[in-house]
């Protein structure tokens, strides 16, 4: 049995969406049992009784806008989303879920989680929707704002056990992110990088990638810093927003294509769920001792119900051993 | 009258797009005069006879997908990009305006027509589509890969006085481009250019923008360095045409939406014409002791011309002496 401890307060949705995922999840996969931390005042209305579900009641928790989450984390450990983290940790749950702000479980991981022996540094590895549909990591997508070439290789070794073990894709494609395709693009960050990943013999480098491209690209992981990352998830939202507004207000503005509108409502339909990746999962934080996904803010019961399946499927595939096992080898030769 | 120096070979549809958005710029407005310089033979099925017209015969010009324009420049000043800049250089002309390759306008910007006196960095300012059309400046697009917050604040002034004397923007909002709106949010470089920009009493600074939002800010002028500003365009580049892509696919895998296709098809023109950012014009290059424009690689007669709009405006209302004596008493104080 894989138990998944949950932060049931986190997320633009929370409690219902986050409590309506847990059961689709508990109803759908047989082999797991989740621990829900959050108010049981809140929560009560959308859980069901279900053998494989524990109910933890915390007071507080933290709110989607905290703005000074440090301060909350020294002053308040009770909070839905630590509690459920130190479940966790003390080894009674296998791993943690949550669509609670991203840089709080960021630092919850550092304080209670910890970081994995051979990792210096943690990446969030959100999936980028593509053209074909079977998504495909980038990382680091915010978790640090800079970072150095041997922490993006580290990077890219985990996530190619991810997508290899996971995602069955054989001998997985790296591509670094950059503003053009020759070998001496870039900054130093990425010039630096591209010559450790060309050396190591457990990662299959791609070459530099043109975020242009991204969408269409045979690449299975997307290499880059975590403000690049952030900022390239952040381009990708607004411009997917702004041109679908554009084609609304052209649509709208004559009588003719409001009617074609009609004709094409679930072609619409079905676009914005190709551009959501949060259909195939939240995003996995690479680099902590135990298995931690951050499933998107705005995720509905479905979207986190994924973001379960996630967190079952590393688990299952014993993907942190795989890693450990595999950056030991590596770093004490 | 305003005399324009035009490499004719440069764009990838040069030569035929570039001498009819000549033309049409030449039947359009009549204060200018504009000097061509490329292949006569390949041109000259493009262009009609006018007086305010001048060809130059260039026997060579610098391939769109040339990987080593340094070489290329030190073999060959007789290429028609670097004509064309020496003509403007030596004060023959008022401004240079190409569609070729930008890494080879910023090269020739630097070693024949020279950085202005208090600018120590130049940078690329495409204009950025936005849901009220009006377009906004991003700098730098990529002239720089690495910056300091003193050139980005150079920067930020070059194109307050731009915005403010061509597109009447008063007081024009400067927003960073950041991964989160709170002061405290970004690298180094974020972090210590807003000190810099908050501090400066010419200019207007608005905050930290995500690029989610850029599209529907009200803020004038988006600043980031040349590496994240080019992921970033490459990023809204791949987004759109991804989410065309996709969108096309889903409606003609109906016959219902198919029959829709047809009624909003007007519709998604003009969604295409209003996320194209070069129907306002090219990117200004910014930096430079005369005026370069550089309009996109893929420009079409009509696109070209706006860049020739472009350059003839920056030179009516003498954008670079009013630069150059802004900075002189900034810089001399």
């Amino acid at each position: 049995m894989i138990h998944l401890s949950v932060d049931g307060m986190g997320g633009d949705n929370a409690p219902k969406e986050i409590c309506q995922g847990v059961m689709k999840a508990l109803h759908e996969y047989k082999n797991i049992k989740i621990t829900i931390f959050g108010n049981e005042k809140l929560m009560n209305p959308y859980l069901e009784k279900n053998e494989r579900l524990d109910i933890f009641h915390c007071e507080d928790y933290l709110a989607m806008d905290e703005k000074d989450v440090l301060k909350k984390y020294k002053e308040n450990k009770e909070l839905s989303m630590f509690k459920a983290m130190s479940f966790v940790k003390e080894g009674k749950a296998d791993a943690f879920v949550s669509a609670g702000p991203t840089q709080a479980i960021i630092l919850g991981g550092h304080f209670i989680i910890k970081r994995m022996k051979y990792m210096k540094r943690v990446a969030i590895a959100p999936i980028i929707p593509s053209y074909d549909g079977r998504g495909r990591f980038m990382l680091d997508g915010g978790a640090n704002t800079e970072l150095k070439p041997e922490h993006l290789e580290d990077f890219a070794l985990f996530a190619s056990i991810v997508a290899e073990k996971i995602y069955n894709r054989k001998n997985p494609k790296v591509a670094m992110i950059n503003i053009g395709t020759e070998k001496n693009k870039g900054r130093d960050l990425e010039k630096n990088t591209i010559k450790l990943l060309e050396m190591n013999p457990n990662i299959n480098f791609y070459g530099n990638i043109e975020p242009k491209e991204m969408f269409t690209s045979d690449a299975d992981i997307f290499l880059t810093d975590g403000f690049t990352g952030n900022i390239v998830m952040k381009t990708m939202e607004g411009s997917i927003k702004g041109m679908g507004m554009v084609l609304k207000r052209e649509i709208y503005s004559k009588l003719s294509s409001k009617l074609g509108a009609v004709l094409i409502k679930k072609a619409m339909k079905s676009t914005k769920k190709a551009l959501d990746a949060s259909e195939i999962g939240g995003a996995i934080i690479m680099g902590f001792e135990k298995i931690v996904i951050k499933a998107h803010g705005s995720s509905d019961a479905h979207a986190f119900k994924n973001a379960l399946r996630q967190a079952k499927e590393m688990n299952e595939l014993s993907i942190l051993s795989i890693v450990e096992k595999n950056m030991r080898s590596i770093k004490e030769q």
